[in-house]
């Protein structure tokens, strides 16, 4: 069983930091993971990820099962050896990517079947055979077979989605519990709370769930289009239902006023696309808010992109060589816009956790919100 | 005038080590210098580019003139600091981008007129424009605008193009004696040996350049297109009319081999954008010769892309996972065989500087080539 520790509860609101122990080391939380669908941090090496303190990343199941494959990873002994990192890996099923990318898919009662999107080889995913793969795999915390609702979904869609979800749940913790782990070192496995925009769905979802006694529990089907405020009502809700004593991870979500606002509602984990997808597009996330970098106002500006950022690339080049960089099309600009948008999300969980266990997590949420809404009303 | 030390000269070639003294540190040669067109080696960091041991890197004057622009790179106080490279750079003139990349372009008796690439401005480069140029994008060595013929030429086209590039030269050097460096550090000017593959043009090129008292010497024009038997016939010739005691640079040369060859022949200085764009597209150059990244038997293989190599992608990461990288088409792949390939050739020179230094030249220099071409004999 995961050994999940819990340092501090926040006095006002449901905000709490922990200590999440694994067999490549201890995740420090609430806590930002970069992802590495297919391998690879895009654009980021394994030794800059560490240098801007990332303690645990993502990978893919759908993805990593099609290239490399799962022959070679076991060849080389699991997935943290193949791509050189040390620290804890999340993997998610793929559920989510099967059934979005994928045209030629269908989905049943035992499981979904898909064409490659790569070469349109035929494939059938069991919840068996995902936590197979996962363990094959080898990532720390691996996750059960699910189905994300598509937004809007009506109440009777939801209503069956969850059951399908809940009863492939119960089916990768059984196969779970009778696998063991490849590597000589434990996995865990967390389950996923679905029910869309719809409380007693998500109820229902969250208390099926919780008498397989999963290791953690995540929020999936958030962020898929419905409004902030749904969402976070949504969080709000659903954290009541879960135990205190587990890590809660919100999937695929979000800005950093997300993260805040998730972290105030109870959830400990997180991850998104937003840093590094931003980043290769010259979106920068800063303490005053997003900026694009390609803007012309910043050609002579000699600042970095955050003057509170610790960065290499805040440490090292200006806004006004970085915008070059991107207006001449040079892979650093992105490299280096990439790092800065990471080390923020990072940052801004290691800096909120120090705020819950000073107890002023409130303030901290309150000031840090105030001065990341600061350059949309300078820009307008 | 630039400080150039011979540290020893080879016994039985014409290879020579030396000491290049500027203002941003000293250069070792034979040196491998790479190609940082438009103010960034690409997919490289800085900090890479000093871990990998590159003591200078090249910039563009055509590119860098375009964008950022002068203005910009005035603000900053210059090139080195915009980029934040504390080594020494050398800039071409861009005339040999101008001439090449331009459809609508027009040499004249005293420069050339040029519409940008990038938004179809009208511009015009004289000798004079780009000396001033280049005094403000403050590189430490600094090339004169020169025409390279293109191959194949006539005896006739040469012998008038060399004419005129040896009028532009003098007229560079008049402009460069009349004004001073812009940064508190000095800049020094190397003229171009132009003639295709005629001797006789050659040595008209070298004798005339050479009345200037230039602070080093190039060899232009080659690598465009001739035999290899043919440039390396033309830089013995050249090089016994060049002053032994300043430095010589074989301009945009070439593959491990010709470097090799051209040291032989007495050049002291390299550039080319095999190693980054080779690096690009899975070309990896290795002590046993070249591979492709790609190809499916690496899949599996757990070795370095070069266990010779001490470059942070060989002491990391496997051929099977970098293979990985590009088959999935992750930007890290090209980072970490970009880098390999610089380390791989920066490091090619530093061995060949010892074994000159030690009297072993001629061994060190055939033992290499046998071991380079090994790959090639294997994979018959």
């Amino acid at each position: 069983m995961l050994k999940f520790e819990i340092a501090k509860e926040d006095e006002f609101t449901k905000a709490r930091a922990g200590l999440l122990h694994t067999g490549h080391g201890c995740i420090q939380t609430p806590v930002f993971m970069p992802i590495g669908t297919r391998g690879s941090v895009k654009a980021i090496q394994p030794r800059e990820l560490l240098e801007i303190n990332a303690s645990i990343i993502l990978g893919n199941t759908y993805h990593l099962y099609q290239r490399p494959g799962v022959e070679v990873l076991q060849k080389f002994g699991g997935l943290h050896p193949f791509i050189s990192w040390p620290k804890p890996i999340l993997t998610d099923s793929g559920g989510f990517q099967i059934l979005s990318l994928n045209e030629l898919r269908k989905l049943r009662r035992d499981g979904v079947e898909f064409r490659s999107h790569i070469d349109g080889s035929y494939h059938f995913f069991t919840p068996e055979k995902v936590v197979e793969i996962e363990r094959q795999i080898g990532a720390d915390i691996i996750m059960v077979l699910d189905e994300c609702a598509p937004y809007p979904s009506d109440r009777e869609y939801v209503s069956k989605s969850i059951e399908l979800t809940n009863d492939w749940a119960m089916r990768c913790k059984e196969r779970f519990n009778a696998s063991d782990a490849l590597y000589g070192y434990p996995q865990y496995l967390f389950g996923i709370v679905q029910g869309g925009i719809y409380d007693d769905l998500r109820e229902n979802s969250a208390k099926q769930l919780i008498t397989a006694d999963f290791d953690g529990y995540a929020i999936g089907g958030l962020a898929v289009g419905e409004r902030a405020d749904q969402m976070y009502s949504v969080i709000d809700f659903v954290t009541n239902f879960l135990p205190t004593a587990k890590p809660r991870y919100l999937m695929g979500v979000g800005t950093p006023d997300n993260l805040l606002e998730a972290v105030e509602r109870g959830v400990d984990m997180f991850d998104c696309v937003l840093p590094t997808r931003n980043g290769r597009n010259a979106q920068v996330f800063t303490s005053k808010g997003t900026v694009n970098i390609k803007n012309a106002i910043y050609r002579f500006d000699g600042g970095p992109l955050d003057d509170e950022c610790d960065c290499y690339a805040c440490r090292n080049f200006s806004r006004g060589y970085i915008r070059h960089l991107f207006s001449v099309g040079e892979i650093l600009g992105l490299q280096l816009a990439s790092l800065h948008n990471l080390r923020f999300f990072i940052s801004l969980m290691a800096k909120t956790r120090t705020a819950i266990i000073d107890g002023r997590f409130r303030e901290f949420k309150q000031q840090t919100q105030s001065k990341l809404s600061k350059k949309k009303k300078e820009e307008i």
